[in-house]
């Protein structure tokens, strides 16, 4: 917990930079606890910034690493010297150093593997060959394995001697292979105890236990968790060889990962993670990137306005509602795309189940159209008195409400099924066509009862 | 890992119903697989639905209600009569059978707890007394705590006789108590191996533990298990009494849904989660529910339209370009929102940092605004080869989309210390206001050119 101080803890650490007082300087980054010393460097100049991790023992400066957004992470790391950057990852839990060695780039992640540890260098070139979303990426390399034929007694002295280590080692599991590396069976630590100390590992074991491929997809990993009690399974690769671990909580935080991406790339924080500690002009770029796309997308959206303007001229009260089309049309099918990418998540439809998710939806954007239709049918009628100005802005929001939640419901099992991130590409794709589909529907409509309207 | 059926696996399910087939059916359930049968059942008349819970083994139907997602398990217990739905809560997690009972509603949950055994109706009473997301609604009472003059060989043969029992509690601590269930002190199983058997666990245990009390925030929960190793921690009451405790996995999982709430509801699904399970009518209710409040919303900003009708009949090509102006301010202050919602949720930002947000958004903004003026001033210059339609086109978006990302930002700080959800109320307010002022600055500015557009 962060205590009272009367300066911000930026400036405090400033001054303690000044001082050039490390002693104090790592005091005060124990006294503020991870997140607030993350926060408080995230306000720093970038080279203060350095300075203090530079200062901090490798430990700590890892346990801070460990603990804060990959992104900034990698943005911290990536500003140090190779060998410091290295001398902290060491010390990071291996598929931790592995993410954040991902978020850097090919050349920079290399050059500091190189002057990484032997074992760290080598847990570290296996784990950033995966994704971040399967079993090979998800694992760690610290885990308990001992040849089948050790015995009972040797392992416990294996453990009693190396207590230390393996106290940060977090699940309970002791691994059976034979040789090359190959997973035989498992036990777990109180297997140990109430046998004699000279049975053979292998005797006590389970067989052939249940483990899973490098490449398992989180969705299955988050299944397998589901049927099974385990806090860890094995990771093997396609030969059967064990290659590490993955935990339960570590499936749980790899959802939370995907669910926050969805999010942030629903509202068009597409190029990863952003952090306002970030450089204002990178930050610019990634926006950029999405909203050129989407500026594009609405110009030839736009554009079918544009082949209407003698309608609209005679008509222009059509003006004011067509934003609210688009807008209202947008949010109807926004809804559908959110239920869908859920369900396709929990595994409720499958991407090929198309016709399925149309009926259900179609089902809604019938009731749902015509109630938001009447609405805004009536307010256009008694704005201007005119019941057929009420028909065309009514009746063009009701069909394309019916059209929008189609789209959106379908769409992203489309995209999944063209291999595109649905949450990434269905809201622009989805508000395009309906904002097309709507805009011609209303004008189309308004020029053949145009005589009735102007 | 379902198997490859001729026939859907539903019509399956149905066939073996209508065989009155209970074992076969408790087989096929069980050979698809959790996932496989939630997707089964959702595919199902409600009636067959029930029906195949009440085929179903308590125990089994059990590990099926746990696994999946609350709003389905509280639509399908919330139709079995009540005796049976407490049969299958007695064998359900208790925070998950209290997460599914807070999903019914009131009256109907009690008549369930009623009917529960005592001790599972006891711990369901306590829990549902706490929101989803403060650890005494993220923890299980499903622990082990002995008192501190009991011996390592009670404890010992306490563990022994009912090891069926415990091999279900994941978390691997003991839990020291004094009279009145007083935390006194935790100790590890290991930590029982190598002492004397006469030894009172107080004298070995570690005394006052880190333990959270039962209403420590999901953020608290998560810093916590940052700074700290363990797998999970106990929970206390103000008077320091042990009422369960809270795993690292759970934490996690909290994390995931309320992710997930935070995408669903920036989409529209506010009035709680969504399955096309559910009936047609609920669903179009509660999207309709936020629809309403947002056709008002849009009618209020389309209502300056309406007062700038003249300019717009004047300069008609403007018209193109007001959906466009919309839809782009809302996207670059969504962007923003969403920066926001994840340092804050990071713990990088403080709800009253607004200063700091806003000149970090304005930076941004600018550059942004500057960019995109300048692409769609220079589309209606060539468009109509008027330079004066550029100018108010493009000026009114660099403008307005400083002002987006400016609200964007801030906005849900200030919704955040008004203890309004900022993913629920950030995008409705946002679009609003950007298409109020996005308007106002195209057709005021309009109106001073009118001349030299028309």
């Amino acid at each position: 917990m962060p205590h009272e101080h009367a300066t911000a803890p930026w400036d405090r650490i400033e001054e303690l930079l000044e001082e050039g007082d490390r002693e104090r300087l790592v005091a005060f980054a124990e006294e503020l606890g991870v997140r607030e010393t993350a926060r408080a460097l995230s306000r720093l100049e970038p080279e203060d910034r350095d300075r203090v991790l530079t200062l901090l023992p490798p430990e700590d400066a890892a346990e801070f690493i460990e603990e804060i957004p990959e992104e900034q992470a990698a943005d911290l790391l990536g500003h140090l010297p190779t060998n410091k950057a290295a001398e902290i990852l060491n010390e990071v839990d291996s598929n931790e150093a592995a993410d954040v060695l991902g978020e850097l780039d090919t050349d920079q992640a290399h050059e500091i593997i190189a002057s990484m540890g032997l074992e760290e260098a080598e847990d570290a070139r296996l784990l950033v060959g995966y994704e971040d979303d399967v079993a090979g990426g998800l694992m760690i390399t610290e885990y308990l394995a001992y040849p089948e034929t050790a015995t009972v007694q040797e392992v416990i002295w294996d453990l009693q001697i190396n207590a230390e280590k393996y106290r940060e080692y977090s699940v309970q599991y002791i691994y059976v292979t034979s040789n090359g590396k190959r997973l035989e069976g498992v036990l777990q630590l109180r297997d140990l105890l109430f046998r004699p100390a000279t049975v053979c590992i292998a005797d006590i074991m389970i067989a052939q236990p249940v483990c899973v491929r490098d490449d398992a997809t989180l969705e299955a990993l988050d299944e397998l968790f589901e049927e099974e009690a385990f806090m860890g399974v094995p990771v093997t690769d396609a030969g059967g060889r064990l290659l590490g671990i993955i935990k339960r909580a570590d499936v749980q935080e790899g959802l939370a990962e995907r669910a926050d991406d969805a999010y942030l790339k629903s509202q068009g924080i597409v190029g990863g993670e952003e952090l306002r500690s970030m450089p204002t002009l990178l930050r610019s770029r990634r926006r950029l990137s999405w909203l050129s796309v989407n500026i594009v997308l609405n110009i030839v959206a736009a554009s079918i306005i544009a082949m209407y303007q003698e309608t609209l001229a005679a008509a222009i009260a059509l003006a004011v509602f067509l934003p609210m089309i688009s807008d209202m049309s947008g949010c109807s099918g926004n809804q559908a795309v959110a239920v869908s990418i859920r369900e396709l998540s929990l595994g409720l439809v499958k991407p090929f189940e198309i016709a399925h998710v149309w009926i259900k939806e179609f089902s809604v954007g019938v009731l749902n159209g015509v109630v938001l239709g009447a609405l805004i049918g009536g307010v256009a009628y008694l704005w201007k008195g005119n019941p057929y100005l009420g028909l065309v802005v009514g009746g063009a929001l009701a069909v394309n409400t019916m059209i929008a939640v189609s789209i959106g419901g379908t769409i992203p099992l489309v995209l999944k099924r063209l291999k595109v991130d649905p949450a990434l590409a269905s809201g622009p794709m989805l508000t395009t066509v309906t904002d097309i589909s709507g805009f011609f529907i209303v004008l189309t409509l308004a020029t053949q009862l145009l005589p009735r309207l102007a």
